[in-house]
């Protein structure tokens, strides 16, 4: 891998008004996407569900409109194709997901997807032989371009996460279609019935020498943009996370029991969420949440005999994140002792802290610099939520690029990006690829 | 109401071996009855369910074998009497109720009845006009001794508790009819298919004029006798009651957001649980418990907008359990303006501490005292659980005797009582009647 260094942004030659009418028409095309949901009014569009398949057909069209050759890979991925003069050049994939979580908001996926696709309008040229009946477009670069829009990056209806990126990534698990979703449909049968062929996931993976990296735009799921006033970042890392399900163990007693026979397992999850709130806030680079919490037998006039809670950490780096859990288990262990109660905890997941790829973090930090007043440093983030791009780095390099979000939400109908911020950020792309393609290989 | 003074306890002639016997019996019929349930090797038995029809045609059984003539009311309670010489004399009840909880013990409910079926055949005599034949028997007082099981006193299956014994009080809501259970069967289809009549469930109630009072024998749902070594207690009065569904509302946001952003609703209300547990346990005769709380979405990776939780506050004063929901209300703000949220909550249950009648503690405290050692005072609690006397104390006056319970807890497969603590309470229960029949009236 190539060291870091800075560099000056290649500069594309980008008229204003292509710009901003590309700005213009990803800023639309992400209120087109939000009608493509399962529950009107809100935006909801799980995997392999028929608003999933639309929203394929639908960008598979816009694809198409740029010059690209689309087709829906064995895993509901859709992946649109532009080459280069040699048709075997390896591919520079950029793009995001389409899925969606419950009650979302618009941009967390999507804004990437059509980023990437406004990305390639601005790049594509004429093809050689192409003649000047203008139809025909190629990539300008020794690779080929690629817009990825992933099947699956939440999780929300199969219960885990980025199975779109990981098939693509070649690191499918074939355990994972027997995965079922809320009704008990089989993630095996969901995909059988979108028209796909659990047999032919493989087909799905890439390999690491068709492909030159994998570049995304998102949306920053927090606000440190805002409050920086500024419009863009890099992304250094992604999350290092891990999940637990924690059970405590009381007794189940009548409500009128006094307090010193109590051992109110409820009490106990109460105090570990707020255990897990206190090490976190007081850590650097760490962030817990509690997200569900769930008391047993559950009734009015029962003292909870039993309290299941999950446990979501997040951190820059793998040590601090496993650091807070050791804090998050002693506190736990002297809530236990001090309530009379048990508790374990079973890990769900895990995931080491992806880095982006130095050579991709520094041609994306070029662009964003090349756009700043004087000579102030670019902005760089680590990404607390995950991405395609963990699964992604498994076959490729990855970089990101963050794109202020004024509510520093997102997984909610407020998440927001201004139009003017995706046009920054459509030059940035630009930039960024036609800086790679100028870097010896 | 007549005033309250020590007395001397009216001894009943009882031999040793009919107690015995009787407490013998008392013992095996309660695992008996436990056999009636909806889920083999646990006990649950609810409010109109096939194992309630079981458990009244066993014990109206059990009522004809002692003479008494039993019949199911309008509301599902099964009612035996035994007349005194006046057929028109007005009754003493004395009984308890046959429902259970799910995942129930044995003794909650159903040893009252059958304490009341033994302290019966301990009371009767010969009719006068029976000659010999030894087959027709009497209450010996000038008022009828009846049996009352009754139909629902836990509220498991529809929600609302003392559904027999607020019939049976005259104080039914025909709003109730509508109430449904999990199945969304309405309350009056399933009183339909019992064979009761809905439109005849006033005939369920009693006149003040036709009754003398009710007497109830019941496990201690807590440890208090255990711990003081004590077999019996008389109780003072049934716990002063508020219940409220509390609603705190934050902002969903997703698990990446730094702290100084989030609004987790989720986070106050594990304050607010643990504020009930701290305000209660700083006052007397309060205990509040949170037996449900529910996190909104509930999705892992999601920092909670919302959470619901109950709230259940039991006090021996009204006025303890209303400064009990100040101070936590007053908690609650402080969390709520601390953390950026909001709360509210609406109550779904109150009722008022319900007194026992002086003349029936009054009995049921000589007959106690007189066999304690020496001169020592029997033991007088409050009840923090509530009880049919709740209801029935709108129509007559209510007394009650709990028995030591070694486990301390009720509603769990662990209550237990011991037989000679069965037999001293029905040699109690028995004087007290005797005692209440001496009295002038």
């Amino acid at each position: 891998m190539p060291e870091v260094h800075r560099r000056t942004a290649t500069r594309v030659a980008l008229a204003p008004e292509q710009v901003a009418a590309a700005a213009a028409r990803v800023m639309a095309r992400c209120d087109e996407l939000a009608r493509l949901t399962a529950v009107p009014g809100t935006v909801e569009r799980v995997h392999l569900s028929p608003e999933h398949a639309r929203a394929n057909r639908v960008v598979a069209g816009w694809m198409a409109e740029v010059g690209m050759t689309a087709r829906q890979d064995a895993a509901g991925n859709l992946v649109g194709r532009l080459d280069a003069d040699d048709p075997q050049a390896p591919a520079l994939l950029l793009g995001s997901h389409l899925d969606t979580v419950p009650d979302a908001g618009r941009y967390d996926g999507a804004l990437g997807v059509l980023m990437a696709l406004e990305a390639v309008r601005l790049l594509r040229v004429p093809t050689d032989d192409g003649g000047d009946d203008g139809g025909s477009v190629r990539s300008p670069f020794p690779f080929a371009l690629e817009v990825v829009a992933f099947s699956d990056e939440e999780g929300t209806r199969f219960g885990r996460a980025l199975l779109g990126s990981s098939a693509l990534a070649g690191s499918w698990d074939p355990r994972w279609w027997d995965l079922t979703d809320a009704a008990g449909t089989t993630l095996r049968d969901a995909a059988t019935a979108f028209g796909l062929d659990p047999d032919r996931v493989g087909e799905a993976a890439r390999r690491p020498e068709e492909l030159v990296g994998y570049l995304e735009a998102h949306i920053e799921q927090g606000p440190e943009l805002d409050r920086r006033g500024r419009a863009l970042a890099v992304v250094t890392s992604i999350a290092s996370a891990r999940r637990f399900q924690v059970v405590v163990e009381g007794r189940a007693r009548h409500a009128g029991t006094p307090y010193d026979l109590r051992h109110d397992a409820l009490l106990g999850a109460g105090e570990a969420a707020l255990a897990v709130e206190r090490v976190c806030r007081e850590m650097h680079h760490v962030v817990g949440t509690v997200g569900q919490l769930q008391a047993l037998p559950g009734a009015v006039n029962v003292v909870p005999g039993e309290a299941h809670l999950s446990v979501d950490l997040r951190g820059e780096l793998d040590h601090d994140r496993d650091l807070a859990w050791r804090l998050i288990s002693a506190a736990l262990d002297e809530v236990a002792a001090r309530r009379g109660l048990r508790w374990s905890a079973g890990e769900v997941h895990v995931a080491p802290a992806v880095a982006c790829a130095p050579l991709l973090q520094d041609v994306v930090r070029a662009s964003i610099g090349a756009r700043l007043p004087g000579r102030e440093e670019p902005d760089a983030l680590w990404s607390p939520a995950g991405h395609d791009a963990m699964a992604v780095a498994r076959v490729t390099d990855v970089g990101m690029l963050f794109l202020r979000n004024p509510d520093g939400t997102s997984h909610h109908p407020d998440e927001s990006v201004a139009q003017a911020d995706v046009a920054e950020g459509l030059r940035a792309l630009v930039e960024a690829v036609a800086h790679l393609a100028a870097e010896p290989r």
